[in-house]
């Protein structure tokens, strides 16, 4: 069987700055802590959460290294080595996969919109260059470029290639895949608001920066699944999809900082251009978490 | 408590024509007869399967009066009564009403964009004028319209307006409206691929005409829903996910017509400008229609 | 050569109705009048302006008439006809012809999407039942459907399918026209925000209800492009873009008749449900109007 | 009165590489002296068609040095310094001062969408560390984010932000432009197939990789502007509207490369995962490139 390390909550951290905005790599690796320790079923760093593009080179190298040191084997570690050139993203592949990154996750960054066969190239010529397991990720609102179904299930016939996360929030593509892919199909869904539909179409995992805030609520969805009680999963969903869609609305880098902030942890810096959010977005939010905590 | 008499299946037969392209009654009352008899939990007429605008306001008045005789109070009805002017639609939804309909359909179709306050005023005076139930009907791909959820959240302040069908596709809405309306939401579905998903949001019923073709997976997806079993909801959806993209990406007449025609059923004519599916479409109908015959 | 009887100012009326909502005739004569005394190259009714999917069969036969009657042949008259059927397009398109139109504009309307070959069969069987001069006619924003360059192209094929109007708002497609069909092509721009655009791309003509309210500015645009002179058409445009903006944006029939009022003359009422223009919106309207006349 | 050192055809080299994925710096000097010998009026690097995000820093100061050599001050030089964070832009943004470029475009590069706060606070930055103009460039195609007419507007409040480069393909955010900005407005059309729309809407110049390919249509096009003859500009763009709309569709430095390829000269290597066109596209570029010799 194909080698698939990931299923249920798949935590991402933020990668936090200094005041200068430099990478604090000591907060790093406590927000990192903070997620295995609540019980995360893996770790991901260097996706969207964790601002990969704005990351030179040592940066990258020094958030892979935290990740795997810390994290030391407790949950597998996905590492994102997404780059818009392909000798770059085979660099920083074979630097994760040296440092002990359980997989590698890859979004076809694109600035000219890259046609199938050049994505299938990227992938492939990576995906020779390694021997762990890669996560295909398609996010056109972050990426810029939309993998068809058909594209994600060409991809999966490149050898390590045994994961696909999907972000578009069109749920239809998900029963594509779990129809094409049968029951072991491995894909799992980036989208948060679309958490429990995606788990209903059977999604072995899920992707989210959320349980920087609230790691119950996303593990007792993930239970309730797992138990086949729909009734409770829809209850404990309801709960906590103002916060998903908030978190996806403002930018998981901004909404994460502020949220740590009202939760008394300390979210770090923002690097610029992204600014912290505004007052009245920080209310909105203090909002939301207080009725999660007055339900809970 | 409000008066929402619908939940599960409702089933939507087509508006059949001859081959003069006059509406034929009596095949009209045949297609009802088989999905009453089939299990339906309601009958809904004159909406987008039954291609209400191409039908003229005398065809309109046989198609309402032979549903109910038809139905015979074995299961509630639902009668279509949208019109481009306001005047219009009062009109037929006094029709549907005093012919003993159980509740009236409405979208607001356009041709000109209509503002928010248009369409609350157009609800607004329709639903002084009876006082049966309404569905609110969202269906910006057939319609021209796309009714916020805010907004929807508006016409249920109209007294008589007790139900929203939501056909946009977009699941996170249903969240919204599950959200908004609490565990008594009177929210239906109208995208045939999100059946799933929206069952798992909570939906009340779902609005299809596909128990045209399958009406037994289609009571089983929502019985395993009552049942609170989501992996057998899955299995179930999972086998009818293909012929329900297939009969809304064909569009619901030419596609019901044609599997009709394939289960050895008389689907009658359509009217122009509407025509036939071409011979491959057919085959593949009949490749997803056999397919399905294999699984049970 | 075809017959092709518009270039220039085509010019839209709006329907006009009474405080009961019915179609008011003689105030509809007096709105031609106007229209062709302000110079119009062209009367156009029965179409968005007109509000033709809300009016009877009956109101449409007498706008029909009244058309004809008061333009009295001293510009050609363009008269609609769409309808969801081919068969009461056909009705409609026999009758036009009869009372005396020069030509018939046919908008593909669509509740469910027509495929090519049902569009071009529609077109079809109409042309061949008049023999007078039609114009197809692309509007997605109102009717619905996308008719491509290459689909427009198959229509001009029918024998009496001589002229296209473009609505998109998509000046590239003007260029395909353009290409595609030579010098001689007649096409003409519906897009009220792109017609110094339209005319640059060799538009024949400009369809448009602004002529309702700043005839004069329209009309020095046309002769302008005419003398070859981009410099003051240019300058002509810009005179007038804001207004253009603001009637499209608020939908035609809503913001001529306020602009009528604005301007002394008695715009009618509208049928529900189509309300008024809000008062911040005639204000609005005001303050464009009085710049324009500030700087003629 | 503003420093805007830019008007007519401002003409973009591809960024050649050899064939090992390295730079090539004599044949880029090649090609930018070839564009400066075909009379454009001004030189852009490090842009879309320079493949800017694809390149180290290093490769891109030896751009930016080899442009300003070659160009030696014969025609303005506008160098791209666009980056995702603010830090690098500002970097850029001095090296290019220093080196001697006349201006800087810059794009707001993003992968999380930026609000229109950080988009300001972005380019305020950078335009404080430098004294030579800059074009804010608009371009969502790319970028990933769109910025309105109104941020745009913003933007030009900055002192030292000078010139606006509009590439979304509205032509009406053009007469908006120039509507608000007045007859001295410095905005640029970048998108190619619109290019006699902008010019007609008034746009001081075209920023456009054309000129690699056709300079003396492009050159024909903006003179044909200058004597306010339309006739003649129309019927200069329509020769040339083909090829416009391929090299758009294909990606700048694809299709530039095998279009220099046709014309016998050498356009290198593309970096992967760019890969050159496939042979039926460079087909039909053959098939473009021979109409256009064959109507001059």
């Amino acid at each position: 069987m194909k080698n698939v390390p990931f299923k249920g909550i798949i935590a991402y951290p933020i990668t936090p700055f200094d005041n200068e905005e430099q990478v604090d790599i000591p907060l790093f690796k406590k927000l990192v802590e903070r997620l295995v320790a609540s019980g995360a079923h893996g770790i991901a760093t260097l996706g969207s959460a964790g601002v990969l593009p704005y990351l030179t080179d040592t940066e990258k190298e020094a958030i892979t290294e935290a990740t795997i040191e810390q994290v030391a084997n407790r949950v597998p570690t996905l590492v994102g080595v997404s780059n818009l050139t392909t000798e770059r993203t085979v660099y920083h592949a074979r630097f994760a996969e040296k440092a002990g990154a359980s997989a590698l996750m890859i979004i076809p960054m694109s600035y000219w919109k890259l046609t199938d066969d050049e994505i299938v190239k990227h992938y492939d010529t990576v995906a020779s260059k390694v021997s762990i397991p890669i996560m295909a990720y398609n996010n056109p609102a972050t990426g810029g470029l939309d993998m068809s179904p058909a594209l994600l299930k060409r991809l999966l016939e490149i050898p390590n290639i045994t994961m696909i996360k999907e972000s578009t929030g069109d749920v239809q593509r998900m029963h594509y895949l779990r129809r094409e892919l049968g029951e072991e199909a491995a894909f799992y869904n980036g989208s948060n608001p679309l958490a429990l539909a995606a788990f209903a179409a059977g999604a072995r995992g899920w992707c989210t920066a959320a349980p920087n805030l609230i790691p119950g609520l996303n593990l007792a969805l993930y239970e309730a699944i797992q138990k086949n009680d729909l009734h409770a999963a829809q209850n404990i969903f309801l709960k906590q999809v103002d916060l998903l869609k908030f978190i996806v609305a403002r930018g998981l880098p901004r909404a994460i900082k502020a949220g740590l902030n009202i939760l008394g942890e300390n979210g770090g810096y923002l690097r610029s251009p992204l600014q912290p959010l505004a007052l009245r977005e920080i209310e909105e939010l203090e909002g939301i978490l207080g009725e999660i905590e007055r339900l809970n």
